[in-house]
């Protein structure tokens, strides 16, 4: 709680650390040496004075500890290191599923990270651990149950053993939508607020909530999957089982799937690039590549306010690879529904916002989810393992 | 946390209760001799012994104190009053808006609750509270922001202060979803689980989540509006101002409109009466009417699996006055939807029930939340106020 508060403030004296916290200065000033002495925390020079000896200033040693994000999705996996602070230190892409057995692409996956540490001169024992980001819906002892048609290989694998032998880190498995929320809160700078959620919008869509600074998980942290809501009782069925999905009406593969049936030329080998394409001509004001954005960004639109309505959030904010090419055709589109029609717009606005991160959301919500877990005060509701 | 432990367990020792809270010996000791003292703790006899002197149980003494709860929904006003321990002692009925002004309506409601509370020789002294609970969004320092055209009256009617000026007492407001779902938690005997919601069907749609017996509020009180989700975006327009809610969709108001459509001669006042007629035909296997509820209960059904993929539930209650009228053609539909398509069905199942008290649930839940508000543990996120 004290880590917590200290990284909140910025710098901070333990002074002030007893207001924010509630604690005793003897509690603080016991907890405040531990700290230092462990090097998470230094004495960063002194502040004003409010009479008497001039406050020590207190501040997070950035660089005392590192946590790692690791992302699987459909086009690749992505990894991050993120220091104490919250800043991004390395990062990298690797090619994903292919051919390859899963176990041979963590192989790879872990090689390429270790050698990214030793680029960067981190040492291994400052590093918490390792957050390992996925699609949904995932068991947290095992890995993912259930994935779309590309991601077979995955069903049932055993992510988190086969990471932890690999790397001998501790290993927190997430969803990638629930983890950017994490990666939102911890390293984009999100304000605390009461209902905050991220819309992740990537071949997949899905979405992470925290309200006042803790997780919404649900019974089995599977929560927050607006990408399988029915927004069209009679619509096309999804890979989910569902009909009429948010994703298989909206999502960047119905769309190339639309812009394939009305002849449009496409040259990329996944979804993931000919949907980039696609963005790119909307940009550019093309048709139809405009129109068939703008159409999955109204649908979009209606997937937040569908969010907004059941968890009455206070603050979205737009994330994912969609979001990093496609930012202004989807932002516009979701401000103006909520603004017009969200519920509870007499009580409360929302906020929308477009994640400075968006590209790389889930990796760095991974390496969040490490810091998190560690730093975050205990929360109530169905714990995450502590890493230690 | 003490009370809420000896009230969990029905009868209980004080050294089951040191286990069960983690508190000392001596502070469990303390705190009981003060709810003694207050009369809402009796020692009931003596249980097993394990070793050593029979240990004394304690239980609630139900009679100690007492809650109102008051519903002001689109048909009427429902009251009822609800002892320590939950049980019902004491409701009635009014009728609502009409062409009365909010402050008659309320007046003689406080008049009717006060004459119950004598009829059963009920002390004033030993009221908490009233939960006054209404269809949302509300905002709590006043009341409803923003109504259904039926209810224009209501709208900014400053609800809290006039009930808590014409009865003397202290009052929390709610809405209808939310209240129901407390009061199933509290009153109907549902077990602790992690996340659990109330699908609550009356003229209005809405929802209540309760996550590890807390409730889930969002930002404003206003979460949970699931009948104001999307599943049509072509759909009709709702009077919320969207287009396809559920509710304009398959609501009471929906499913009688296409039944006069039809021309099914209906001879109800309301849109109640009229359902209500539907719903006898129904059962009775009347086409079109038949037709009608399982077309609006797949709808319904829908809206359920959304609530369920958003906020990962782990058990859900059907209740509210629909409920009570057509339990069997909607609870099949739900069911059968959430088995089939539940987006985490392969991580854990969810269990869907029918409430014991679903056509009073909103009153019932208006004084489960005043019981809540005063007994449960003090829960973070929002505060509501505390009655003392």
């Amino acid at each position: 709680m004290v880590l917590d508060a200290i990284r909140a403030a910025g710098t901070i004296s333990r002074v002030e650390l007893t207001q924010t916290t509630g604690l005793t200065g003897a509690t603080i000033s016991t907890v405040v040496r531990r700290l230092i002495n462990d090097g998470l925390v230094v004495e960063s020079g002194r502040g004003e004075s409010t009479g008497g000896k001039p406050r020590v200033l207190l501040q997070l040693e950035p660089s005392s500890r590192y946590a790692i994000g690791i992302n699987l999705d459909h086009a690749g996996i992505h990894y991050t290191v993120a220091d104490l602070g919250g800043s991004i230190v390395a990062s990298g892409s690797l090619p994903g599923a292919g051919s390859d057995s899963p176990r041979s692409v963590l192989e790879r996956t872990v090689r390429d990270v270790d050698a990214a540490l030793e680029a960067e001169g981190i040492d291994r024992s400052k590093v918490l651990g390792i957050g390992f980001v996925s699609p949904g819906p995932i068991h947290l002892p095992v890995g993912m149950t259930f994935v779309p048609p590309f991601m077979q290989p995955w069903a049932g694998f055993p992510l988190r053993e086969t990471v932890e032998s690999l790397s001998g880190l501790p290993v927190l498995l997430e969803n990638d939508a629930t983890a950017s929320a994490i990666g939102e809160y911890w390293v984009g700078g999100v304000e605390h607020t009461t209902a905050f959620g991220t819309l992740f919008l990537g071949t997949g869509i899905g979405a992470g909530v925290l309200v006042n600074g803790a997780v919404y998980r649900g019974a089995s942290s599977n929560a927050g999957e607006i990408g399988h809501v029915c927004i069209d009782v009679g619509g096309p069925m999804c890979w989910c089982g569902s009909r009429g999905c948010v994703e298989a009406v909206a999502g960047p593969g119905a769309v190339v799937r639309e812009a394939l049936e009305l002849g449009v030329p496409l040259t990329g080998s996944s979804v993931a690039e000919n949907f980039a394409e696609l963005a790119a001509a909307a940009k550019r004001g093309e048709q139809p590549a405009r129109g068939l954005l703008e159409r999955s960004a109204e649908v979009v639109a209606v997937a937040a306010q569908t969010l907004a309505n059941i968890m009455d959030l206070g603050h979205i904010v737009l994330t994912g690879p969609v979001i990093a090419i496609a930012a202004e055709i989807y932002e516009p589109a979701i401000a103006a529904q909520l603004k017009g029609t969200f519920f509870a717009r007499l009580n409360h606005r929302i906020r929308v916002a477009v994640s400075a991160n968006a590209a790389q959301a889930a990796a760095v919500g991974g390496a969040a989810l490490v810091l998190h877990t560690e730093l975050a005060p205990r929360l109530p509701g169905p714990g995450r393992p502590v890493i230690h």
